[in-house]
């Protein structure tokens, strides 16, 4: 431990702890013990955090009053910069040699770099703190690292649909929906993972058709669980009608088919 | 922008900005410029970082020098963290109400809790910071989280072998590999996810005989690339002999079965 503890030093470990527990409520006087302040001194250190953070466009540190309360960081990305972090993911994705056979939209290069897709787990936390969810839902695979930031950003579980059961999940239910392709697809989901009467946000990398969101959705009716939003990564502009209705997407993918295949992806229209 | 900045609103800035991007480096000058500040006093909240996070376990910030020279955030775990961390973690998992039948261990409520996943990749990416991994590879789906998580410390992309080939992931390597059950099943994975010449850090939840693991190897073989190491978060007791010989995991699981199954996790031997 420090001989004597600085404010700078108690900003920045206070803001680290923090940090690395997004939404998670952190009593201020587990502060106060830890670097021998007061009460006061603490809040003031709260409200000082507050200002660099938002200076700098970092996200939000915040006192929650009331029984459970003390201070929490929230990655809150602002308007702004969710902007230009989306702006910059549609040129990164747009052109013509990310056009594969079928007319498919090659991605999963830009999703399996963590400092993007913790921005994007962070962008869509920041619209759905005030819904509370209690949990996120995916389905396997390719949009387990952003469901992950997702959780990591509201500071909740994330939970995985499978395929098919495992022996290591224990009971599941089962419940079939129409895939993309028009198949019935089986979805799998293991009875201990969620509880009766929670939220659920559901998290996917790629809406098309919608058939897999209205499938997690039927699922989570199957457990008793409100569906308190479906965010995605992209939506493909094609087929125009999709299976569910509530589903916010941060951009929107056109692949112009043809001789000179090229995809297209713009920033969604709230932003 | 703030009117003037002082030294407790930098180092809480950088180090939100640092630790946002682990194990990247940032040059010195562009948060001089950033907060306009001389380097001589950039150079001195950086150290004066470094000791507030050695004095509350909280990771590293290190100068490094050199034309690509600045600083970075590594989120090193110390010994005893690491120790604490997964004490806990071996005290949640063992007990009878998580054998399943067939003697498996359900764990998957643990890892779908980001605070836990996070703190385990920060636990495996100290191990390896030094091999200097260019992506951690995982096979779908329960440990990607983890290694999700891995990459993010390593601050490395993650890359994810599926069961088989997937339109959307262009031309892809298939191999055939020799699965828990014995049976015969296949990997496949993206032409365009990895480069000849790189290394890659395996990566996943549970090593039971080590086929899936093994075949992790393999494939990196067909594609010209290093096993820089293979990390587990738990490594089964029993078929004593893997398939992969240079594994670490962070706890081993023993099922007592019989009339009163008991699951028995204890931590690895070098923590």
């Amino acid at each position: 431990m420090m001989e004597k503890i600085r404010r700078n030093e108690r900003m920045s470990a206070m803001l680290k702890m923090l940090a690395g527990a997004p939404n998670r409520i952190f009593t201020l006087s587990s502060f106060c013990d830890l670097f021998g302040a007061a009460k006061s001194t603490m809040s003031e250190d709260v409200d000082a955090l507050q200002a660099v953070l938002q200076a700098f466009d970092l996200g939000q540190v915040e006192t929650v009053t009331g029984a459970a309360g003390g201070v929490r960081y929230r990655p809150v990305v602002s308007p702004e910069k969710a902007r230009r972090v989306v702006f910059e993911l549609c040129r990164r994705l747009s052109g013509p040699e990310r056009v594969l056979p079928g007319g498919f939209l090659y991605y999963s290069d830009v999703l399996s770099d963590p400092e993007i897709v913790s921005g994007i787990g962070e962008i869509i936390a920041t619209r759905f703190y005030e819904k509370a969810p209690d949990f996120v839902l995916t389905m396997e695979t390719t949009g387990i690292p952003v469901a992950y930031a997702t959780a990591n950003a509201l500071g909740v579980p994330v939970v995985i649909a499978r395929h098919s059961s495992k022996v290591y999940e224990g009971s599941a239910v089962n419940i079939n929906y129409v895939a993309g392709s028009g198949a019935i697809e089986t979805m799998s989901l293991s009875r201990r993972a969620v509880r009766e009467n929670q939220k659920a946000l559901i998290v996917d990398d790629f809406l098309r058709g919608g058939g897999t969101a209205r499938g997690m959705a039927d699922m989570m009716r199957e457990f008793g669980v409100e569906v308190a939003g479906m965010a995605f990564v992209m939506a493909a502009c094609l087929p125009e009608k999709k299976r569910v209705s509530d589903a916010m997407a941060l951009m929107t993918v056109e692949i112009r088919d043809g001789e000179n295949a090229e995809a297209v992806v713009t920033p969604a229209s709230w932003l």
